[in-house]
């Protein structure tokens, strides 16, 4: 696999970094992937609703997820009017079978399944950070460039989060020996690019 | 059924009036009452994301549901911080039956699904604006009833950006026959009183 700026990922939970193939492939669909960005932010937002109701006891947990879902309808809507300032139509796009696979691995017995939850958020929080980052590097159009450079501050602060919340329920040791069996496995998604362009091809 | 305040519901798009039971209820269970209520604001959160990913691409309702979400989760946050500053522990309480009796109108067809659904928000958040009305009035804490009239704009708010949503894409006449209907199951399922104290009791 070729990487799109350098042989090491930037981002240090994720195993390897993007191709220059999904570069071009969402450079050249920008309009796609707004379409499909909208998508990710709203369900990011409804992903960390579903947690808090399932561990509604964990203060930490709700406290922190309630501010990323907020924030991710902050940028859901932020996407929106950009699709609205273009042009484009709002409308679904078939995903891609990189949630379903990180899905597959989250465990069915607590708390492990906590612990999954949590980190398969996290590699898809820094996924997109560094997906993100790289349209608003090389998005030809300078006001959409930095509208994505405007979204990494947050989303490099979500993915901290849920790897934070993951140590304050879990030993470190466990929680940094469990990411990098799942970062094996989400960087392995990503190795055959999705033939549609999307933010998880 | 003894109103609280007067003999005709004082939010109009409700049937009947909350009972003096339910107010007595709720007034002598205000912590129980703050760990539902803080359930209740997440609850109305997800629903609304749930209904922005079932309709995508219905501009007007995407839009106006994720401010209605924002403003959930901004009073979920504040009625955890009530729960904080009293010491109560967060944790899950059973719902009343109030929420699955409505969601059973929601036919299965659409387009009646939508107006169902649209209808059923409509009428939680008029009765939900009613009840936390009621408690900003008769809570024995200055504080904490002030809290609750500070709610009292944005949930009227919510009520109607509900029933406006319909109206968006449902004739009027429809609407207001529709909802007259669910109006009526939605008092009558109030009628008798829960035993838990909870919002929808």
């Amino acid at each position: 696999m070729v990487a799109a700026s350098s042989a090491k990922p930037k981002i240090k939970f994720l195993k390897e970094p993007t191709s220059q193939a999904w570069v071009d492939l969402a450079i050249n669909n920008i309009d796609i992937i707004l379409l499909d960005h909208a998508q990710c932010e709203r369900k990011a937002a409804g992903t960390a609703i579903q947690m808090m109701s399932r561990y509604p006891s964990s203060v930490e947990l709700v406290r922190e997820l309630t501010a990323i879902a907020q924030e991710e309808l902050s940028h859901y809507t932020q996407v929106n009017n950009w699709l609205e300032k273009r042009g484009i139509p709002m409308k679904p796009v078939s995903p891609p079978p990189y949630g379903a696979r990180l899905k597959k691995c989250v465990r069915k017995q607590e708390p492990d399944r906590m612990l999954d939850f949590l980190l398969v958020s996290a590699l898809i929080e820094a996924r997109s950070h560094e997906r993100l980052g790289l349209i608003g590097e090389h998005c030809l159009e300078p006001e959409l460039a930095k509208f994505y450079r405007s979204l990494m501050a947050s989303e490099a602060r979500h993915y901290g989060s849920y790897w934070l919340l993951a140590t304050t329920y879990f030993n470190v040791e466990l929680v940094n020996e469990r990411l990098a069996e799942l970062a094996e496995v989400e960087s392995d998604v990503l190795r055959t690019l999705h033939s549609e362009p999307r933010v998880h091809s």
